[in-house]
């Protein structure tokens, strides 16, 4: 079963905004097994979509189009898709009550006429019923070929998809297809690529596919089988490979949770409070620390000390060790770490000092040169970074390599006790 | 002159990467005055390549394909363009010459036969010199069709348009077109264009397109005439118009110049320095000011203070306040903000005290219930924000929120003086 994707939005042609159902739609059908051959773009115009949607239709099998569900008149997919298809339209009287009751809830009585055309709907249709807006998401079956039709907000496109298309699509492939996330942090991805190449080209059930992070690379186990049952026992050896190849690099093996999560998790988990010195990073470590809700439990307070002035009041740094190594060095990183933890009264303190660029680079400490300390326990781990890219890049790995240091030493210091 | 633009990249197609140029390129296209009614993605194959950029040159006048143009097999874009257009393939010394230079200065000299590939152009088209990559930029002319090629990594994609292809495509198009940016904070996009209504309404010549960005509105005012000296004359009263009605809302006329570096140049501007007291940030608006080079000269230090203890010892927040207003309050606001001025010997300070959620919000202190502080020269003002989204959005919003109100206190306080 081929699929073609089809956005409908003005505001994607004018580059007003990013498509990034298209990365999200894309994902989900390389994880449901379908091939996606094309992806196409047009406005909210009736001619031009028409002849978008015939042409997808005479190509591929499955055909999802996303957008233009809406109230307003722009909002023409449905209307466009019903009619080159050659379904009549039909109020429903399930989707009537579930808009009506959408409004009720909201105090809403002043609904414009125009409305109600959401409660409209191609005979036949499958509806999938929208929890987090009014517009319902369709599917429309004809000669062998099917048209999904979904809404393009993401809060609620990516729930329907989740909770109701996903097992629509699979109920109606043949087999099971499973699939497992790996998350690895440490390894670059052809490094990851390298390592597992014997599993990559020995077989193709199950899939390997790679999706490279910022300093992480997460790995999708893909199996397909005529059971559900088969397609674990398939992929079962194959995670259980891979996390022995990675050992501690894999963080996570859970789809939705993050690194700075795994973070929080495990400084809950051990009791352990952690706090922040940072200078080239400037604030933005211990941003992703408190993105994570419930972070107050293990992170009370972080200090950014970008001037040397700073690193010596608040951290205590020493002024030899400034003056002798400078601020970007092994030594002050470790005294940063040392400090903070002796400032904030913490288990742990995690440092970044180095230099983002464009300017302040060497020939000895270039721009890229980061150097990172975890104080736990009374250990200091430093590590020297070298990364590459603009300051904006810069910055993210140092985040990101902070935080997976972080993760390393707990897992080092309270795996032993 | 009606465009379509085609991406290539198996990896758009698995959802390996978001197409961040589809966003890029229809700007531009945008920019210059040139309508784009397609955009369509493909994978890396010869067929249906071939077919998509049949269907993109017969209802289009150019077609502009992005990605494929590197040195490997898999990159075909040149060869299945060229045939589909009729034209053949000759080596380009002058190209040959510049891979050859790009490889010397890289010491590179075991270069696969393949490489050798890029220096083939389709006879008689326009080069653009690769200043950032291998692979150089093409256009193809024939029937009065224009097929544009062009790498895809967006570090050797955005230089070469800026630089080469929106002056060719500007020497093509009839007449001038000329564009200015306007860049709003504390307005939503509803509003300001209800405030533009009469300019938008009344006048198809120069056009405005509103831009919503978190907390922002960047509004492009684009004119175009017969002389490059008419389009400016049309843009001049409009825009004088537009900074008449948002007055200081407008924080730049400069496509390039951010918030932050708005701060920035003013707090250098007025030599001042400035320190950050963080709680439901938690970093990220001190990340915010040091993604601006040089941002040393005005930011030495900053505080996460996530608990009230925190708010209490670095920022001297009274305990009866905390106790009687509670951390998300206006008074512990302010206190935080005078708190910061003082703990870091700084001429202003931004404090953020807020509910990002999921949990914490009450029915008198909602989720999204942020306060923020800025005080500068004794002076303190305090603001209520209610925001709406998930904990990233509000956050997001918070940092925005403050970072203007930063830039208000001081143009306020030193256009006093």
């Amino acid at each position: 079963m081929t699929v073609e994707l089809v956005f409908v939005g003005t505001e994607l042609l004018l580059g007003n905004i990013v498509n990034t159902n298209a990365r999200y739609l894309s994902e989900k059908c390389a994880l449901l097994g379908l091939p996606v051959y094309y992806q196409t773009v047009v406005g909210d115009n009736r001619e031009r979509m028409a002849a978008v949607i015939r042409a997808a239709l005479a190509r591929a099998d499955l055909v999802i189009l996303n957008g233009g569900l809406g109230p307003t008149e722009d909002d023409i997919t449905k209307d466009v898709c019903a009619e080159v298809m050659g379904f009549p339209m039909k109020e429903d009287a399930a989707v009537r009550a579930r808009l009506e009751e959408w409004y009720r809830q909201r105090n809403r009585t002043d609904i414009p006429e125009s409305n109600w055309r959401q409660a409209l709907v191609p005979e036949g249709a499958v509806v999938f019923p929208n929890e987090n807006g009014t517009a319902p998401g369709l599917a429309l079956c004809r000669d062998g070929k099917t048209a999904i039709l979904l809404p393009g907000p993401p809060n609620e496109l990516y729930p329907m998809m989740e909770d109701q298309v996903c097992p629509y699509l699979r109920s109606r492939g043949e087999g099971a297809i499973r699939s497992q996330m790996i998350k690895i942090c440490g390894y670059g991805e052809s490094k990851v690529e390298e390592m597992l190449l014997d599993l990559i080209d020995g077989q193709s059930n199950p899939t390997l596919a790679t999706y490279a992070k910022t300093k992480e690379v997460h790995l999708r186990v893909t199996a397909r089988a005529a059971t559900d049952d088969e397609a674990k026992k398939l992929l079962k050896p194959v995670v259980k490979e891979i996390r022995k190849r990675f050992g501690e690099a894999v963080y996570t093996t859970d789809e939705k949770e993050t690194l700075e999560e795994v973070v929080v998790r495990l400084l809950n988990k051990y009791d352990l409070t952690v706090t922040t010195a940072e200078s080239c990073t400037g604030g933005l470590l211990a941003g992703r620390l408190v993105n994570v809700p419930g972070a107050s439990e293990v992170f009370r307070e972080g200090y950014i000390t970008y001037s040397n002035k700073a690193k010596r009041k608040i951290l205590g740094v020493n002024k030899a060790t400034l003056r002798k190594h400078g601020a970007v060095s092994p030594q002050t990183a470790k005294e940063m770490a040392i400090g903070g933890v002796f400032a904030a009264d913490a288990d742990a303190c995690v440092a970044v000092t180095g230099i983002a660029g464009p300017d302040g680079g060497t020939k000895e400490k270039p721009v890229g040169l980061v150097y990172l300390a975890c104080c736990l326990k009374d250990n200091v781990t430093v590590e020297e970074c070298r990364f590459r890219g603009n300051r904006e890049k810069i910055r993210e790995q140092s985040v990101v390599q902070a935080l997976d240091l972080l993760r390393r030493c707990i897992l080092k210091s309270c795996k032993k006790d």
